[in-house]
């Protein structure tokens, strides 16, 4: 079953800097989920937008055929990692088809918040 | 009133393992709510799709004619149990046209978190 | 400036039935949040769907031109209230365009958590 | 990469009136993300409508060439601020196509809730 678009983007995105429990799966962080439901390879080039600067990419990252890759924006790194407390946003653009959800969590506080929305798909 | 597609993707996927509260009610889940607003029954399969491994099902599910079904993740067993503090997405592909919105509670601190999203819909 | 769709769906419904505040603004509750942007009203009828019996309705709600209308569904008596921690579903038909967006407040515990997504936009 | 839609609505809308904690991170506040990614100004025009009043507006704002603009309901101010503890709803109508995404940060407890939806796209 093949199931999605080649151009996604999430408007929000904002990582906080600060996190009460460092594991790796309280620690505060984003997500973008990314579903490849192909018998093909997805090469994804992802774009990160600022308020008061140039953008910075492409990360290029590929997800196999029939997988999911929750790629935490925390771990991206080349061409330069995300800063934290920084508004920003991302736009991605796939090869083949695929599905985009944006998944935050914030551990700030004692007690975590979660937030989650289909990114949007263009045509 | 029929309403909705009849193929759905949620590309985000994780139930966490823990739960302070083990009750039906208030235990870490997810959930896909389906809606089935036709006069007909809509049979559903479900495909599990994971980081390292091929996709699991299908799950096949039926929904009654003009009946909703909040069907949770943690209650699959077959083919297999859906595993926990795992990333994973699914898709659905159904006879007619149905309505999948995915919602998660995370109990895993003393007060719950919630995140919900409509799913993406195909062509 | 009218903008949005006369059929739309929202699958996830659940109204906890406990809050530890009783104030309006904090008790536990979902509302359906309308937007009227036309200038004609929108006479909108709403329909329930459960798990397990026939849909309830049509509850029948006006919203003005120009105006915005959150209703929660536990506000609903016509023609039955709705159960609370029950698995429901909705449908809504307009005669105008409108746009349809899911909230829920859950304070069942000492915080509040929220979920929110835009309803699905039928054709 | 230019992706996104005109015309963008957001259903609900409230901003809670009380904080637990008054810096500007934490404080109460829903923001309407915008990413322009063309190589063009985007000039938006946001309007707000009430329950029982007549719809506030336009409120200007322009979002730079390639650059995200998360704006805060909050810190509108020309031609009117946004009431505290009120149902409101908004409409986006822009130059060049963007995307709007709509999120809440709730911290009227002592623990945030946070809630996000990508807005409605109309034609």
């Amino acid at each position: 079953m093949s199931i999605g678009k080649t151009h996604w983007a999430i408007a929000e995105g904002y990582i906080p800097g600060k996190s009460v429990d460092d594991s790796r799966e309280l620690l505060s962080h984003e997500t973008a989920c990314i579903l490849n439901a192909n018998d093909a390879p997805a090469h994804v080039r992802i774009l990160l937008y600022f308020a008061d600067r140039e953008p910075v990419g492409p990360y290029e990252v590929t997800v196999a055929p029939r997988r999911t890759l929750h790629l935490r924006f925390n771990d991206l790194t080349d061409p330069a990692p995300v800063p934290r407390d920084t508004d920003y946003a991302s736009t991605f653009e796939s090869d083949v088809p695929i599905v985009v959800q944006h998944t935050r969590l914030d551990s700030r506080h004692p007690n975590i918040a979660l937030l989650s929305t289909m990114a949007f798909a263009g045509n």
